[in-house]
Formats: C-alpha cells, structure tokens, sequence
C-alpha cells in the first residue's frame, strides 16, 4: 500500500497535526512514458502554510482532501519513460506519498557525486537559490555595503548571510535565541547578532550591530522586526521581502507603522521575492553555489527527522524555530 | 527695502499663517561674480511641508526664523557674473524673498520664447519631471498596462496620466471632486476617475474601474488610498511612491496594514521616488515634455495666486485641494 499526507482542515492560526490527515491508496503503476517514485527526502518550509490558505497567490493553494505537496527527493523505481532509468534520482515538487507517478516534467535529475542528495533541497536547492537570486535580483549587494537578514539561522538565512560575507559586507543577522546568535557568527560568520527575544529595542539594537546603516536588508519574518530594519535603512536601500513568517499564523491582517514616509524619505525600495519568478536563472546560481561549497566559502545546517510519518510534525516545528538550518525529512 | 518670509514655528498638524513671518531686510547688492535676482514666480508644493519638520530627510529641513525656500523664476536685474546678463530669466531653488544674491550655482536659464515662464515651474519644471522620470524609472510603464495614479487632478497626477496615455495604457485616477473627475477625463484623457470623498469601498472602487487589475500605480497620497491600491496590484506591479500627501499633516506615526504579506504574494515592488535623486536625467525629460507640449499631447492647468505676501496661504491651500493642476503664485 501507499501513504498519503492529505490537508484535512485549512489551519487556523498555528497548524496542528488535526490538520493533516493519513490515508492509504494502492500503490500506482507507472504507464508508457511514466515513472515510479519513491520518496527519499522531504521539504518543508515556511511558505507552504500560504499554500494552506485559501486565497489566490503565486502558487494556487491546497485543496482540502487532496495531497499536499512539496520540494521532495525521490528515486526512480521503475521507468517507462527514456528520460529516466531505475536508480536515478530527481528533484522536484512532489506530493506527500511513499509512491507516485510522474511524466517527467518539472523534474531535474540530481547527482549525489557531487553533493550529498539532501543538499539539492537545501544549499544547492530552492533554499540556496533563494538567498542567492534575492541579494543578486533586488538586493543588488554591493562589495562594503550593509546586509542585515532576519531569520539569520534558518536556512535561507544562513546561506544569505554568507553569501553577504563574500561578497565583502558587513553581515548582521538577526535570530531568536542566544544559541542561534553564537552559531551565526561561529560557524557562519556573521560580523554580528542580534537575539530578538532578549533585546528591548530592536531598533537601536540594529543601530548599534549596523554603524553605518543598512543597505540591504534580507527579510524572512516581516512584523516588527521588518519595522525596525526600515528606520535603519540609508538612502537607497533595499529590502528583499522574500518571507513573513511572523504573520503567517496570524487570524486576522496585521497593521503596523505605514512604511510610504521611510521609502520617501530615503528613496527606499521594498520588493516582494518569490524564487519562482526568477527560473531562467536557477542553473547558473545554483552552480555558483555549488563551487562555493566545493571551495568550503559556504556551510550549512541540516535538521533530519525520520519517517514519513513525521513530516507534518516537522513543518509545525518549523513555527516554533526548533530547526537548526534546513528541516528536511528522510522517508 | 526687501521683504522676506521666514519659518516661525515648525507647523503641528496642517499648517497656518501662524507659522509664518514677514520681515524686511536691505536690499542686496551683487559682489563680483554675483548675480542680483528679482523673484518673479513661486512654486508651492506639498513636499516642503516634509521641509518643515526637524527631522532628517533627503533635504535639509527649514531652520526656524530663516528663510524659506522653493522653486522660483527670477528676473537678473544686475550681473557681475559673465554667464548672465540683466534680463535673463533663471529657475532653481531660491529663497522666498523679493530680491536675493546669488552666484548662479544650481541655476537653469530659462527661455521664454519655448514656453511660458511659469511652465518652467510646471509641466516643463520639477513638476512634469517628477512624473516623466517616476513612471520612467520605478514604474517602467508598458503599453497596454494599467496605471493607477492619485492625486490626479494634481500638478504631477495631470501629466502622470497624461504620459499613460501617451504610452498606451489604460488609466485611471482618484482625486476628491467630481469637478476634478470630470477635469481629469474631458481636459486630461484619463479612461476613469474615482472620487474617493463619495466613494464608500475605495478598494472595490478600483477593481471596477480597473478590470484588469493595476501593474503601476503612481502614489502622490499615501495613507488609505495606498492600502486600497496595494490589493488590487497585480503580479510584478509597481508602486511609485512619489508622494504622501495624506499622512503630511499627520501629528503621530500612522499605521495601516501592514504591506509585507501582499509584496509577497504579487512580487510588487514598492520604491521610494524622489526626482532630485536623478538629476542628470532631467535634460532628456524636459526635452522629451517639451516636444509632448508643442505637439499638443499634454496639456496643464494652473492655479495662479497673486503677490508674494500670498505664498504662505497658497502653500496652505494645496492641502485643502484648492489648486487646480501647478500652484504658482506671481509676484
């Protein structure tokens, strides 16, 4: 038999497990010019609570009662198709099954030669590309410029703030626990951190971590962090709006201080990310990534919980910053 | 004598005559490389309120019981510099005083043979420059879009939306009269107009005059117009955020919902616009307005007020919405 991961009830608030729902379906039978899929690794990320909502965005939402899916790992098991052959691996958006069919499309093989095979979620996968296309397409990174991101120790974030540091900035990262703040700046490097929880005034705490201003600002929680980061911004900033996850549980649309004063006054510019919009461009920075890692500029972090079982736990847990880098399930 | 009018106290809420000073002073005479100019007309505008506040700024703000400035026409009427000569007409940021000194630095001559002087204070001045480059430069409008501007019945709205048309799109405007509706479809060509004193959802408002949504909108207001704006933009639309008229005014901080979650969703870009940012541009524009003028594809409205004792009340007034199109005052 096959497991399914399937959206029971479009959560309210923080996801819950109430919202997922297990079931089974015989096991598919690949047709001419099809394949079989076995899940190896899963994704989960922050912007798939969007997709829960059921509100037009760029991507269309889940359906309640259907599969979810996301960026997955998977070894081909049977082939029909002259594209694959048993054994290959693939990288693609997936559902949530032990098994699955496909045709091919929107698949890339993945060589596990050059990297280990959860990489291609995560450094060399949608993960490093986002923090790559945001700081190149909007950020615009300048060599001893200032590049504040938030959600520092997630996986976007780290790769971001490394990417800043060879680019030659100053990196000033922003995270919710001391822990995280001592691994940014050891491991990743960054010049500086600021702990979110402990700190009265995020606003000068921002001052102080960026002397000369923010130029760049990398944003993965929106809220008031995104607030603070503004009144720091200097003329001609940029902010990559690439996440929210401080709203993405919220009820109702939040209200905050109006930003059109502060982009006015310091001719700053605010642009919403999405990886997707930037395709055409997935190939060449991910092999830019590639050879950073290869030259050791670049490290990362990996949270791995096992079992299929345990994938809507894992993207709850995200909520709560429980992972360290990556979270990534190994089926 | 020469008469002169300082900033008294930083205005509280929307400004009053209260906040201004006559004064006197003797007549200045031009050392060597110095010119003497006679001030002939005044622009008013709405952003130096911002000029007003002691705060930081891509200008430096009005110092209290000094003179206060804006753009202006001056007549030469003494030269001891060789680039000018009695009876040229000059424009550039001048003091508000009859007669003042100057060097020539940071002043344009202007020619009345090509347009009325004032126009050099208007369509063909800062005011169409501001929405010739804004549209150019954040907007980067294509035929067969739809542009969204507020304040459209005002000096940089007119031309924004007149430039749209120009360029093939569709355009709509929001502005707080029917007499301005009407004026911004019969004189302008604008395609629809929302008056947004009688209008009870501004947000459906702008879906119905813009059936397929917004890819730019040209924001001279800010504030409520700006939310309902922001949910109608389209994927990839962007937001010039020129102006903020609306929140000028405004005592405290104002919040609103916040933007993130919707940047986000539409990869909107929002940018701070400010025209002086792009001075070595400004030929080409005013060249390109020019030729628009003489071909009778923009026209333009002026409200001129008479005396230079009237600048306070007519810079009052914009906020009132009592200008129709460029606020001059001659002197």
């Amino acid at each position: 038999m096959n497991r399914v991961i399937l959206l029971k009830n479009r959560p309210k608030g923080k996801p819950s497990l109430k919202d997922f729902e297990f079931t089974e379906e015989e096991k598919p039978q690949p047709k001419e010019g099809e394949i079989l899929l076995k899940t190896k690794y899963v994704s989960v990320d922050p912007y798939l609570r969007g997709r829960m909502r059921d509100e037009k965005s760029y991507i269309a939402p889940f359906e309640v009662g259907k599969p979810l899916e996301s960026g997955i790992i998977a070894e081909v098991i049977k082939s029909n198709n002259k594209n694959f052959q048993m054994g290959d691996f693939v990288n693609g958006i997936l559902q949530w099954k032990q098994f699955q069919i496909s045709n091919g499309n929107g698949l890339n093989k993945v060589d596990r030669k050059n990297a280990p095979l959860k990489a291609y979620l995560g450094v060399l996968g949608l993960t490093g590309i986002t923090a790559y296309l945001g700081l190149d397409k909007i950020g615009k990174l300048e060599r001893g410029e200032t590049l504040l991101v938030s959600g520092a120790a997630g996986a976007v974030g780290s790769i971001a703030g490394q990417i800043g540091k060879i680019k030659g900035c100053r990196v000033v990262g922003i995270a919710g626990s001391e822990e995280k703040i001592d691994r940014i700046k050891q491991k990743f490097g960054f010049d500086a951190g600021i702990n979110y929880k402990t700190t009265d005034n995020i606003k000068k705490a921002i001052a102080e971590a960026c002397p000369n201003g923010v130029d760049v600002y990398y944003d993965n929680v929106g809220g008031e962090i995104l607030d603070a980061a503004l009144a720091n911004m200097n003329k001609f900033g940029r902010v990559i709006n690439c996440g929210a996850i401080s709203l993405y549980n919220e009820t109702e649309p939040q209200t905050g201080p109006r930003v059109e004063p502060l982009l006015i006054k310091n001719s700053i510019l605010m642009q919403g990310f999405i990886v997707r919009d930037f395709v055409k461009d997935f190939g060449p920075a991910q092999k830019q990534l590639a050879q950073w890692l290869e030259e050791d500029k670049i490290s990362y972090l990996e949270t791995v919980v096992e079992g299929f079982e345990s994938i809507p736990q894992a993207f709850i847990d995200l909520f709560d910053g429980k992972n360290k880098g990556k979270m990534i399930v190994v089926v």
